[in-house]
Order: C-alpha cells, then sequence, then structure tokens
C-alpha cells in the first residue's frame, strides 16, 4: 500500500475520541461501547478500512475494532466514516471503533481480553524474510495474543495471495495446542464460501493472484 | 488416467511373484525381501510407477513398494522394469515391489505393520463428490491405515493439483491426533524443495495447474 505522509494524523486521531481508542484502554468510554453491541470483531491491518466498513454496515450488532500501525493510514477510515455520515444523513457511525498502534498493546486491555468473537488477518504483510519471521501475523507470539483476545470459542480468519505466509499459518496453526484448523481454501473465489472482498483483493484477484483463507477455532487444551 | 483393457494382466500379475506381492501377505519371499533393506518407503496409486522407479534408482538402499488397484495400469510398471532390465544388461530390479490391490489389505500384514517409513500418496483421485469422501485417500479411516504401516516417526507426504482435494487433506491431518503437519507447500515447483516429478505432475504443471504439497510425521499420542 502506498502510504503518503500526513502530518496531522497524529494529532486527528488524539482529537477523536468518538471513534479513536486512545492509551486508556481501560476507560469507561470503550467499556460502554462494547456493552451495547452483541459481538465484538477485530481486523489487525485494517488499512484503508473498506473491509471493516463493509462488514460494519451488515452486521449491525457487532462492533468491529479495526487496527492499524500507521496514523498517516487509519484516518482513511475515519474520513470514510465521516463521509458515508455526511451522505447518510447525519447519522453517526455507531459500531466502528480504531486503535492506532499495536495488537500487542490491546491484548493488555482486561476490557477486551477474553471478549473478541472473531479476529480477521487480511493480507498481512508476508515478512518473506527468515530474519523477520516473528513479525508475521500467524507467528507463535502474535497466537498467544489473539488466544487472550479471544471467547471461548472465538475464531481467527485469514486472507491472503501469499504463498509463503499461507505455508507458514497454516503449519504454525495447526501445530498450535489453543487453536484447531476448521477451514482452508487454497483458491477461496473458486468456492462458493461467503467473502467480504478487501480493496486489495480485488485488485490482486483481478491480476490473477489465487486468494487463499483459513478459519481456526480457539480450542482450549485441545488433545 | 486413460486405462486401455488388457485381459492378460491378471494372470501376468498371478505369475510374477518376483515382483508383485500376492495375496499371501505373510510370506517368507516378502520378509526376506524387506530384511534386505534399510529403509522401506510406499506409493499408494503407484499408476505408470515413474515416480516409484525413479525414486528406486536414486536410493538402492530402500525397498519401494507400488500400490495400485487396475491390473490393467500396474502392468505398465513391470514393462518398464523389465525394459529397464534388458538395457542396463539383465541385472534386475531388486528394490521395487508391486501390489495389485487395496492399501487396506496390506495393512493387514504383520510384516509390513509399523515397518514403512514413507508413504507417497501422488496425484490421488479427488473424489470431488461429497458421497465419494471417504475414498480420498486422506480421509481419517485411511490416515488409521497409514499409522498402521508407519513406523515410529514415519512420515506422509502427499502432491496433487486439486484444490478441494488439498483442503480437505490439510483440515483432516491437522485434527488427526496421531499425525503432526509438518510442511506445506501451496506452490511446491515454487520452493527449492528437492523434488521428483511424477508423468502427471510434468504434464499438468506445464499446462499451468499450480503443484501442492504436504507432509505430516507420524505423532502417537500428540498433545
Amino acid at each position: 500500500m502506498r502510504i503518503k505522509y500526513k502530518p496531522w494524523a497524529k494529532d486527528y486521531i488524539a482529537n477523536n475520541k468518538q471513534l479513536f481508542i486512545d492509551e486508556d484502554i481501560e476507560g469507561e468510554t470503550l467499556l460502554k461501547r462494547l456493552q451495547k453491541f452483541k459481538k465484538v470483531e477485530m481486523e489487525v491491518g485494517t488499512g484503508k478500512g473498506q473491509f471493516l466498513m463493509a462488514k460494519a454496515e451488515q452486521n449491525l450488532d457487532t462492533l468491529y475494532i479495526g487496527i492499524e500501525k500507521f496514523p498517516s493510514i487509519i484516518v482513511n477510515v475515519s474520513d470514510k466514516i465521516e463521509e458515508k455520515t455526511n451522505v447518510d444523513g447525519g447519522e453517526s457511525v455507531e459500531n466502528i471503533l480504531l486503535y492506532c498502534g499495536d495488537v500487542m498493546n490491546l491484548s493488555k486491555s482486561s476490557i477486551l481480553r477474553g471478549k473478541i468473537d472473531t479476529i480477521y488477518l487480511n493480507f498481512s504483510d508476508p515478512w518473506p524474510k527468515k530474519r523477520h519471521i516473528k513479525r508475521r501475523l500467524t507467528s507463535p507470539k502474535f497466537l498467544e495474543v489473539y488466544d487472550e483476545l479471544l471467547k471461548e470459542s472465538g475464531r481467527i480468519e485469514q486472507k491472503t495471495d501469499n504463498d509463503g505466509l499461507f505455508d507458514y499459518s497454516i503449519v504454525n496453526i495447526a501445530n498450535a495446542k489453543n487453536f484447531k484448523l476448521e477451514e482452508v481454501f487454497v483458491n477461496l473465489h473458486d468456492t462458493d464460501k461467503e467473502n467480504v472482498m478487501t480493496e486489495y483483493e480485488k485488485k490482486f484477484s483481478e491480476k490473477g493472484y489465487t486468494i487463499k483463507y483459513l478459519a481456526a477455532k480457539k480450542a482450549k487444551n485441545r488433545e
């Protein structure tokens, strides 16, 4: 993704507490918002937020938390939400929250821990070099973080066009004691699985890349 | 694979006891042959035997057992072996045995049980229809059979160009208590993994099909 540096992004995020979870991850505001919804889903690396917004529109009883490290990227999502609010006649989008930072920080929140129904990993950075392997979002360290965030029967869903990342994810998840691999599709678009496309997915599948998908369920103390 | 019916195949197999394991799976001949080699590997669905023969040529300390249900197909392998024997000046191929039948029968042999190092499943019939799912060579029933045949640290290796079969295999093996998924490549030819191509693999990868690969290790009582 091309990133245009936006010097105002950080301040904008800090001042927009209706939409952004701030460093106060134990705050009353976060708790109150959570309690309004039946389900909570998270996208790690939400990018420009197309997937998150489509999901939020389809499932009004679910709170969507979009996580993105880069301020200059995540403000694209808030831009879109503002635009939508204006077009739709001023009704604000209630079921989206954004967090600019690392999912590892969020997992420290006692408000969020054990509350998440689904964690989406869409077209994450494949980190192809061996020395960066720990940064892949399905490395054992991250799987532990998801385990902490997810409910008892919570799930991870991953989509990617990257073979190396997919191979890595499958083997890691298959051998993780706290997850059970439920579904694998090496060519998602060739199945009848319901699917909300991301911006990236649309572009790259049109170029002929095959999109891979997996789903894993949290399975405490699996035998 | 196109099968030309060969009415003489059955008799030929019955009379060629040097190369074919017959119904007497507890026989002395089988035992003696096994004891000559350091390792034993098996290919389930050996087809015309190109993979089996290449492997046997590369690894003279390993006995290769090729299993194929159809008499009219398996005689292609014996034809090739005879041809090779004649070309190479009469030295017979010692490290290949063939079995015309079902791997489930072979697993009843006390001589073979617990003796196999690797079981290869190359381009098995994908049985795409739901009602035929049990016939897939990675169904739970077949995984049990492989478990019986394999040594403690034995392995399964599967190659296929079929997405549905591959998806099915991964999920099944990942959730099998007696196997541990070790390696997955959604595009084998794009990796530097050592690989002996089958006849089918050569033809279909040239047509643009991607070849998928997985390896699983036997893991008794895995946690």
